[in-house]
Protein backbone atom coordinates (compact mmCIF):
# COMPACT_ATOMS: atom_id res chain seq x y z
CA UNK A 1 0.00 0.00 0.00
CA UNK A 2 1.51 3.16 -1.20
CA UNK A 3 1.99 6.52 1.21
CA UNK A 4 0.35 9.88 -0.72
CA UNK A 5 -0.62 13.19 0.41
CA UNK A 6 -4.10 15.06 -0.40
CA UNK A 7 -4.09 17.76 -2.67
CA UNK A 8 -7.71 18.47 -3.61
CA UNK A 9 -11.10 16.85 -4.45
CA UNK A 10 -11.46 16.39 -8.01
CA UNK A 11 -13.71 17.71 -10.17
CA UNK A 12 -15.36 15.71 -12.97
CA UNK A 13 -18.70 16.04 -14.21
CA UNK A 14 -18.21 13.35 -16.77
CA UNK A 15 -17.90 9.89 -15.62
CA UNK A 16 -18.58 6.32 -16.20
CA UNK A 17 -21.91 4.87 -14.14
CA UNK A 18 -19.59 3.29 -12.08
CA UNK A 19 -17.81 5.74 -10.06
CA UNK A 20 -21.65 8.06 -9.59
CA UNK A 21 -21.15 9.80 -6.63
CA UNK A 22 -18.07 8.78 -5.20
CA UNK A 23 -15.70 11.21 -3.88
CA UNK A 24 -12.67 11.45 -5.79
CA UNK A 25 -9.28 12.75 -4.49
CA UNK A 26 -6.30 13.99 -6.09
CA UNK A 27 -2.79 12.61 -4.45
CA UNK A 28 0.53 13.15 -4.86
CA UNK A 29 3.38 10.76 -3.84
CA UNK A 30 6.77 12.47 -2.69
CA UNK A 31 8.02 12.85 -5.97
CA UNK A 32 4.88 14.93 -6.96
CA UNK A 33 3.36 12.40 -9.30
CA UNK A 34 -0.49 12.72 -9.07
CA UNK A 35 -3.14 9.97 -8.95
CA UNK A 36 -6.94 9.77 -7.99
CA UNK A 37 -8.42 7.55 -5.59
CA UNK A 38 -11.67 7.03 -4.18
CA UNK A 39 -12.37 8.26 -0.46
CA UNK A 40 -14.32 5.94 1.67
CA UNK A 41 -12.85 7.67 4.91
CA UNK A 42 -13.25 11.51 4.39
CA UNK A 43 -9.78 13.07 4.30
CA UNK A 44 -8.82 16.01 4.05
CA UNK A 45 -5.98 18.12 2.07
CA UNK A 46 -2.99 17.87 3.22
CA UNK A 47 -3.99 14.58 4.97
CA UNK A 48 -1.31 11.83 4.26
CA UNK A 49 -2.85 8.63 3.64
CA UNK A 50 -2.11 4.57 2.76
CA UNK A 51 -4.45 3.38 -0.47
CA UNK A 52 -4.87 -0.12 -1.61
CA UNK A 53 -4.58 -0.90 -5.21
CA UNK A 54 -6.38 -3.43 -7.52
CA UNK A 55 -8.89 -5.20 -7.08
CA UNK A 56 -8.85 -4.52 -2.95
CA UNK A 57 -9.53 -0.96 -4.25
CA UNK A 58 -13.11 -2.13 -5.32
CA UNK A 59 -13.91 -4.31 -1.93
CA UNK A 60 -12.31 -1.51 0.03
CA UNK A 61 -15.43 1.14 -1.17
CA UNK A 62 -17.93 -1.15 0.57
CA UNK A 63 -19.02 -1.77 -2.91
CA UNK A 64 -17.20 -4.01 -5.18
CA UNK A 65 -19.43 -1.78 -8.29
CA UNK A 66 -17.15 1.16 -7.55
CA UNK A 67 -15.22 0.95 -10.28
CA UNK A 68 -11.85 2.09 -8.80
CA UNK A 69 -8.06 0.92 -8.77
CA UNK A 70 -6.89 2.97 -6.25
CA UNK A 71 -9.02 3.51 -2.51
CA UNK A 72 -7.97 5.52 0.22
CA UNK A 73 -8.20 3.07 3.23
CA UNK A 74 -6.28 4.85 6.04
CA UNK A 75 -5.03 8.41 7.40
CA UNK A 76 -1.58 8.18 9.07
CA UNK A 77 -1.87 9.44 12.66
CA UNK A 78 1.81 11.33 12.03
CA UNK A 79 3.65 11.55 8.86
CA UNK A 80 6.95 13.61 8.64
CA UNK A 81 8.43 13.07 5.09
CA UNK A 82 10.68 16.01 6.24
CA UNK A 83 8.22 18.87 4.23
CA UNK A 84 4.93 19.05 5.59
CA UNK A 85 3.25 17.76 8.99
CA UNK A 86 0.21 15.36 8.07
CA UNK A 87 -2.17 15.35 11.22
CA UNK A 88 -5.62 13.11 10.89
CA UNK B 1 -6.51 5.84 -11.41
CA UNK B 2 -3.64 7.84 -13.24
CA UNK B 3 -3.92 11.13 -15.25
CA UNK B 4 -3.50 11.09 -18.89
CA UNK B 5 -3.99 13.26 -21.72
CA UNK B 6 -5.85 12.26 -24.63
CA UNK B 7 -3.43 12.11 -28.20
CA UNK B 8 -5.14 10.48 -31.52
CA UNK B 9 -7.24 7.28 -31.35
CA UNK B 10 -5.52 4.58 -32.43
CA UNK B 11 -6.15 2.54 -35.66
CA UNK B 12 -5.30 -1.17 -35.66
CA UNK B 13 -7.83 -3.38 -38.19
CA UNK B 14 -5.66 -5.96 -36.73
CA UNK B 15 -6.99 -6.70 -33.35
CA UNK B 16 -8.41 -9.50 -31.02
CA UNK B 17 -12.30 -10.34 -30.63
CA UNK B 18 -12.00 -9.50 -27.54
CA UNK B 19 -11.61 -5.46 -28.85
CA UNK B 20 -13.61 -5.38 -31.63
CA UNK B 21 -15.54 -2.29 -32.29
CA UNK B 22 -14.56 -0.82 -29.25
CA UNK B 23 -12.95 2.69 -29.37
CA UNK B 24 -9.40 2.96 -28.64
CA UNK B 25 -7.46 6.17 -27.55
CA UNK B 26 -3.66 6.83 -27.58
CA UNK B 27 -2.98 8.57 -24.08
CA UNK B 28 0.37 10.15 -22.57
CA UNK B 29 1.40 11.14 -19.32
CA UNK B 30 3.61 14.10 -18.59
CA UNK B 31 6.80 12.73 -19.29
CA UNK B 32 5.48 12.01 -23.02
CA UNK B 33 5.16 7.69 -22.15
CA UNK B 34 2.60 6.66 -24.27
CA UNK B 35 -0.29 4.22 -23.88
CA UNK B 36 -3.47 2.72 -25.29
CA UNK B 37 -6.88 2.96 -23.81
CA UNK B 38 -10.60 1.79 -24.06
CA UNK B 39 -13.10 4.68 -24.31
CA UNK B 40 -16.62 4.34 -22.84
CA UNK B 41 -16.95 8.12 -21.72
CA UNK B 42 -16.53 10.07 -26.24
CA UNK B 43 -13.35 12.26 -25.21
CA UNK B 44 -11.87 14.30 -27.57
CA UNK B 45 -7.60 15.13 -28.51
CA UNK B 46 -6.59 17.36 -25.37
CA UNK B 47 -8.95 16.13 -22.95
CA UNK B 48 -7.32 15.30 -19.42
CA UNK B 49 -8.90 12.11 -18.70
CA UNK B 50 -8.01 9.40 -15.54
CA UNK B 51 -8.17 5.71 -16.12
CA UNK B 52 -8.87 2.40 -14.47
CA UNK B 53 -6.38 -0.42 -14.95
CA UNK B 54 -6.97 -4.03 -14.27
CA UNK B 55 -9.97 -6.29 -14.03
CA UNK B 56 -11.81 -2.35 -13.21
CA UNK B 57 -10.75 -1.68 -16.93
CA UNK B 58 -13.30 -4.43 -18.04
CA UNK B 59 -15.81 -3.56 -15.85
CA UNK B 60 -15.74 0.00 -16.69
CA UNK B 61 -16.57 -0.87 -20.37
CA UNK B 62 -20.08 -1.93 -18.97
CA UNK B 63 -19.03 -5.00 -20.39
CA UNK B 64 -16.48 -7.88 -19.46
CA UNK B 65 -15.89 -9.59 -22.20
CA UNK B 66 -13.84 -6.25 -23.51
CA UNK B 67 -10.18 -7.60 -23.17
CA UNK B 68 -9.08 -4.02 -21.83
CA UNK B 69 -6.51 -3.45 -18.97
CA UNK B 70 -6.75 0.24 -19.19
CA UNK B 71 -10.69 2.10 -19.52
CA UNK B 72 -10.79 6.20 -19.19
CA UNK B 73 -13.40 6.35 -16.82
CA UNK B 74 -13.94 10.03 -16.63
CA UNK B 75 -12.85 13.05 -18.21
CA UNK B 76 -11.33 15.94 -15.84
CA UNK B 77 -13.14 19.53 -16.00
CA UNK B 78 -10.40 21.54 -15.62
CA UNK B 79 -6.66 20.62 -15.76
CA UNK B 80 -3.40 22.25 -16.16
CA UNK B 81 -0.65 20.67 -16.53
CA UNK B 82 1.57 24.09 -17.16
CA UNK B 83 1.65 23.49 -20.69
CA UNK B 84 -1.99 22.52 -21.97
CA UNK B 85 -5.19 23.36 -20.37
CA UNK B 86 -8.42 21.09 -20.95
CA UNK B 87 -11.43 21.32 -21.13
CA UNK B 88 -14.33 19.27 -20.86
CA UNK C 1 -2.18 -0.96 -22.61
CA UNK C 2 1.38 -0.74 -23.95
CA UNK C 3 3.05 -0.13 -27.07
CA UNK C 4 5.56 -2.15 -27.42
CA UNK C 5 7.92 -3.55 -30.79
CA UNK C 6 8.20 -7.22 -32.10
CA UNK C 7 12.04 -8.22 -31.47
CA UNK C 8 12.33 -11.90 -32.07
CA UNK C 9 10.12 -15.41 -31.36
CA UNK C 10 11.33 -17.01 -27.61
CA UNK C 11 13.17 -19.96 -27.87
CA UNK C 12 12.23 -21.86 -24.86
CA UNK C 13 12.06 -25.95 -24.42
CA UNK C 14 11.25 -25.97 -21.03
CA UNK C 15 8.31 -24.54 -19.84
CA UNK C 16 5.31 -24.88 -17.32
CA UNK C 17 2.30 -26.86 -19.06
CA UNK C 18 0.55 -23.74 -19.02
CA UNK C 19 2.23 -22.23 -21.86
CA UNK C 20 2.39 -25.32 -24.10
CA UNK C 21 2.52 -25.11 -27.82
CA UNK C 22 1.78 -21.19 -27.28
CA UNK C 23 3.29 -18.89 -29.40
CA UNK C 24 5.82 -16.81 -27.69
CA UNK C 25 7.53 -12.89 -28.47
CA UNK C 26 10.64 -10.92 -27.65
CA UNK C 27 9.53 -7.38 -27.42
CA UNK C 28 10.96 -3.93 -26.64
CA UNK C 29 9.70 -0.71 -25.28
CA UNK C 30 11.11 2.45 -26.37
CA UNK C 31 13.55 2.29 -24.05
CA UNK C 32 15.19 -1.01 -25.15
CA UNK C 33 13.29 -2.86 -22.07
CA UNK C 34 12.62 -5.98 -23.19
CA UNK C 35 9.58 -8.47 -22.24
CA UNK C 36 7.84 -11.40 -22.97
CA UNK C 37 4.09 -11.83 -24.63
CA UNK C 38 2.04 -14.62 -25.83
CA UNK C 39 0.94 -14.19 -29.39
CA UNK C 40 -2.46 -15.15 -30.57
CA UNK C 41 -3.02 -12.21 -33.32
CA UNK C 42 0.46 -13.24 -35.58
CA UNK C 43 2.52 -10.36 -35.41
CA UNK C 44 6.41 -10.23 -37.06
CA UNK C 45 9.61 -8.99 -35.77
CA UNK C 46 9.72 -4.94 -36.16
CA UNK C 47 5.91 -4.73 -36.03
CA UNK C 48 4.44 -2.36 -33.12
CA UNK C 49 1.73 -3.62 -31.14
CA UNK C 50 -0.16 -3.11 -27.93
CA UNK C 51 -0.68 -5.60 -25.46
CA UNK C 52 -3.24 -6.60 -22.46
CA UNK C 53 -1.63 -7.12 -19.30
CA UNK C 54 -3.15 -9.30 -15.97
CA UNK C 55 -6.00 -11.39 -15.98
CA UNK C 56 -6.74 -10.18 -19.54
CA UNK C 57 -3.80 -11.45 -20.65
CA UNK C 58 -5.27 -15.01 -20.19
CA UNK C 59 -8.50 -13.94 -21.68
CA UNK C 60 -7.07 -12.98 -24.20
CA UNK C 61 -5.72 -15.78 -25.71
CA UNK C 62 -9.02 -17.58 -25.88
CA UNK C 63 -8.48 -20.07 -23.52
CA UNK C 64 -8.01 -19.06 -19.62
CA UNK C 65 -5.91 -21.90 -19.25
CA UNK C 66 -3.27 -19.94 -20.99
CA UNK C 67 -0.79 -18.71 -18.09
CA UNK C 68 0.47 -15.54 -19.41
CA UNK C 69 0.28 -11.96 -17.75
CA UNK C 70 0.89 -10.07 -21.16
CA UNK C 71 -0.81 -11.30 -24.41
CA UNK C 72 -0.16 -9.49 -27.92
CA UNK C 73 -3.78 -8.09 -28.28
CA UNK C 74 -3.50 -5.84 -31.46
CA UNK C 75 -1.26 -4.83 -34.38
CA UNK C 76 -0.84 -1.22 -34.90
CA UNK C 77 -1.58 -0.30 -38.70
CA UNK C 78 0.78 2.51 -38.61
CA UNK C 79 3.68 3.57 -35.83
CA UNK C 80 6.58 6.04 -35.89
CA UNK C 81 8.59 6.01 -33.16
CA UNK C 82 11.16 8.56 -34.91
CA UNK C 83 13.55 5.62 -35.73
CA UNK C 84 11.25 2.53 -37.27
CA UNK C 85 8.07 2.42 -39.14
CA UNK C 86 6.39 -0.51 -38.89
CA UNK C 87 3.69 -1.50 -41.08
CA UNK C 88 0.85 -4.02 -40.32
CA UNK D 1 7.99 -10.55 -4.91
CA UNK D 2 10.01 -8.18 -3.75
CA UNK D 3 12.56 -8.18 -0.72
CA UNK D 4 12.25 -5.02 1.71
CA UNK D 5 13.35 -4.14 5.27
CA UNK D 6 11.03 -3.14 8.09
CA UNK D 7 11.72 0.06 9.59
CA UNK D 8 8.49 0.17 11.97
CA UNK D 9 4.67 -0.47 12.97
CA UNK D 10 2.32 2.13 11.44
CA UNK D 11 0.14 4.43 13.85
CA UNK D 12 -3.19 4.86 12.01
CA UNK D 13 -6.31 5.25 13.98
CA UNK D 14 -8.98 5.95 10.97
CA UNK D 15 -9.17 3.29 8.47
CA UNK D 16 -11.46 0.91 6.60
CA UNK D 17 -13.26 -1.81 8.08
CA UNK D 18 -11.51 -4.22 5.91
CA UNK D 19 -7.94 -3.57 7.79
CA UNK D 20 -9.63 -3.12 11.62
CA UNK D 21 -7.37 -4.69 13.88
CA UNK D 22 -4.56 -5.56 11.37
CA UNK D 23 -0.82 -5.22 12.22
CA UNK D 24 0.31 -2.84 9.45
CA UNK D 25 4.43 -2.34 8.90
CA UNK D 26 5.95 0.04 7.17
CA UNK D 27 8.71 -0.67 4.57
CA UNK D 28 11.16 0.58 2.55
CA UNK D 29 13.15 -0.83 -0.17
CA UNK D 30 16.75 -0.33 -0.96
CA UNK D 31 16.23 3.24 -2.49
CA UNK D 32 14.61 4.06 0.64
CA UNK D 33 11.04 4.23 -0.84
CA UNK D 34 8.16 3.31 1.32
CA UNK D 35 5.38 1.13 1.48
CA UNK D 36 2.65 -0.32 4.02
CA UNK D 37 2.06 -3.52 4.37
CA UNK D 38 -0.27 -6.11 6.48
CA UNK D 39 2.30 -8.62 8.70
CA UNK D 40 0.61 -12.01 9.45
CA UNK D 41 4.70 -13.35 10.60
CA UNK D 42 5.22 -10.94 13.16
CA UNK D 43 8.10 -8.97 12.31
CA UNK D 44 10.17 -6.99 13.67
CA UNK D 45 12.26 -2.83 12.73
CA UNK D 46 15.43 -4.35 10.90
CA UNK D 47 13.91 -7.55 9.65
CA UNK D 48 14.47 -8.10 5.55
CA UNK D 49 11.53 -9.64 4.40
CA UNK D 50 10.02 -10.39 1.21
CA UNK D 51 5.96 -9.57 0.05
CA UNK D 52 3.09 -10.69 -1.73
CA UNK D 53 0.85 -8.04 -4.06
CA UNK D 54 -2.27 -7.95 -5.92
CA UNK D 55 -5.08 -10.70 -4.35
CA UNK D 56 -2.02 -12.91 -3.31
CA UNK D 57 -1.85 -10.77 -0.76
CA UNK D 58 -5.63 -10.84 0.62
CA UNK D 59 -5.56 -14.76 0.96
CA UNK D 60 -1.81 -14.37 2.87
CA UNK D 61 -3.73 -12.90 5.37
CA UNK D 62 -5.62 -16.30 6.08
CA UNK D 63 -8.67 -13.76 5.37
CA UNK D 64 -9.67 -12.99 2.05
CA UNK D 65 -11.96 -9.77 3.71
CA UNK D 66 -8.66 -8.54 4.92
CA UNK D 67 -8.11 -5.48 2.12
CA UNK D 68 -4.35 -4.75 1.68
CA UNK D 69 -3.04 -5.02 -1.49
CA UNK D 70 0.94 -5.86 0.08
CA UNK D 71 1.75 -8.62 2.52
CA UNK D 72 4.23 -10.28 4.12
CA UNK D 73 4.99 -13.44 3.62
CA UNK D 74 8.23 -14.44 4.96
CA UNK D 75 11.39 -12.87 6.96
CA UNK D 76 14.74 -13.40 4.93
CA UNK D 77 17.41 -15.80 7.68
CA UNK D 78 19.84 -14.01 6.32
CA UNK D 79 20.53 -10.60 3.92
CA UNK D 80 23.23 -8.12 3.95
CA UNK D 81 22.38 -5.37 1.74
CA UNK D 82 25.83 -3.60 1.77
CA UNK D 83 24.56 -1.86 4.91
CA UNK D 84 22.61 -4.01 7.05
CA UNK D 85 22.71 -7.66 7.83
CA UNK D 86 19.24 -8.83 8.97
CA UNK D 87 18.75 -11.78 11.16
CA UNK D 88 15.53 -13.21 11.92
CA UNK E 1 6.36 -11.64 -18.47
CA UNK E 2 9.74 -10.50 -17.47
CA UNK E 3 13.51 -11.46 -18.35
CA UNK E 4 15.04 -12.69 -15.35
CA UNK E 5 18.96 -14.80 -14.37
CA UNK E 6 18.37 -16.53 -11.58
CA UNK E 7 21.07 -15.48 -8.59
CA UNK E 8 19.99 -18.19 -5.80
CA UNK E 9 18.05 -19.81 -3.67
CA UNK E 10 16.30 -18.22 -0.91
CA UNK E 11 17.31 -19.25 2.76
CA UNK E 12 13.69 -18.33 4.97
CA UNK E 13 12.64 -20.83 7.52
CA UNK E 14 9.46 -18.47 8.67
CA UNK E 15 6.95 -18.16 6.31
CA UNK E 16 3.45 -18.45 6.00
CA UNK E 17 1.22 -21.58 5.44
CA UNK E 18 0.92 -20.99 1.48
CA UNK E 19 4.87 -20.76 0.61
CA UNK E 20 5.26 -24.04 2.86
CA UNK E 21 7.36 -26.08 1.24
CA UNK E 22 7.67 -24.22 -2.04
CA UNK E 23 11.16 -23.52 -3.83
CA UNK E 24 12.07 -19.68 -3.59
CA UNK E 25 14.70 -17.92 -6.09
CA UNK E 26 16.10 -14.63 -5.86
CA UNK E 27 16.16 -13.20 -9.29
CA UNK E 28 17.60 -10.44 -10.86
CA UNK E 29 17.44 -7.68 -13.73
CA UNK E 30 19.38 -6.33 -16.04
CA UNK E 31 19.49 -3.54 -13.68
CA UNK E 32 20.65 -5.63 -10.82
CA UNK E 33 17.00 -5.58 -8.87
CA UNK E 34 16.19 -8.53 -6.62
CA UNK E 35 12.89 -10.57 -6.55
CA UNK E 36 11.81 -13.76 -5.38
CA UNK E 37 10.09 -16.11 -7.26
CA UNK E 38 8.41 -19.57 -6.87
CA UNK E 39 10.08 -22.06 -9.53
CA UNK E 40 8.12 -24.99 -10.66
CA UNK E 41 10.61 -25.88 -13.56
CA UNK E 42 13.43 -26.78 -11.57
CA UNK E 43 16.34 -24.12 -12.56
CA UNK E 44 19.88 -23.46 -11.54
CA UNK E 45 22.08 -20.36 -10.32
CA UNK E 46 23.12 -18.43 -13.42
CA UNK E 47 19.74 -19.67 -15.70
CA UNK E 48 17.97 -16.56 -17.75
CA UNK E 49 14.30 -17.47 -17.14
CA UNK E 50 10.81 -15.49 -17.94
CA UNK E 51 8.29 -15.58 -15.06
CA UNK E 52 4.44 -14.46 -14.88
CA UNK E 53 2.74 -12.10 -11.84
CA UNK E 54 -0.24 -11.61 -10.72
CA UNK E 55 -2.85 -14.18 -10.70
CA UNK E 56 -1.26 -16.05 -13.23
CA UNK E 57 1.69 -17.25 -10.98
CA UNK E 58 -0.72 -18.81 -8.62
CA UNK E 59 -2.25 -20.89 -11.69
CA UNK E 60 1.19 -21.97 -12.85
CA UNK E 61 2.45 -23.14 -9.78
CA UNK E 62 -0.13 -25.99 -10.12
CA UNK E 63 -1.99 -25.19 -7.33
CA UNK E 64 -3.88 -21.89 -6.55
CA UNK E 65 -2.98 -22.15 -2.85
CA UNK E 66 0.74 -21.38 -3.55
CA UNK E 67 0.64 -17.45 -2.60
CA UNK E 68 2.78 -16.45 -4.96
CA UNK E 69 3.03 -13.42 -7.03
CA UNK E 70 5.70 -14.41 -8.97
CA UNK E 71 6.69 -17.73 -10.24
CA UNK E 72 9.10 -18.86 -13.41
CA UNK E 73 7.49 -20.76 -16.25
CA UNK E 74 10.12 -21.40 -18.37
CA UNK E 75 14.08 -21.27 -19.20
CA UNK E 76 14.84 -20.00 -22.17
CA UNK E 77 16.90 -21.84 -23.86
CA UNK E 78 19.65 -19.27 -25.08
CA UNK E 79 20.16 -15.70 -24.30
CA UNK E 80 22.81 -13.63 -24.06
CA UNK E 81 23.12 -10.00 -21.88
CA UNK E 82 25.74 -8.40 -22.96
CA UNK E 83 27.59 -10.02 -19.96
CA UNK E 84 26.31 -13.75 -19.41
CA UNK E 85 25.71 -16.72 -21.37
CA UNK E 86 22.38 -18.58 -20.27
CA UNK E 87 22.16 -22.47 -21.30
CA UNK E 88 19.29 -24.03 -20.12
Amino acid sequence: MDILQVVSPLVCTSRIPGLDRVGLRVLKDRNGQLQVATDPVGCHPGNWVFTASGSAARWAMGNYAVLSDLTIVGIIDQWDDGQTDAKE
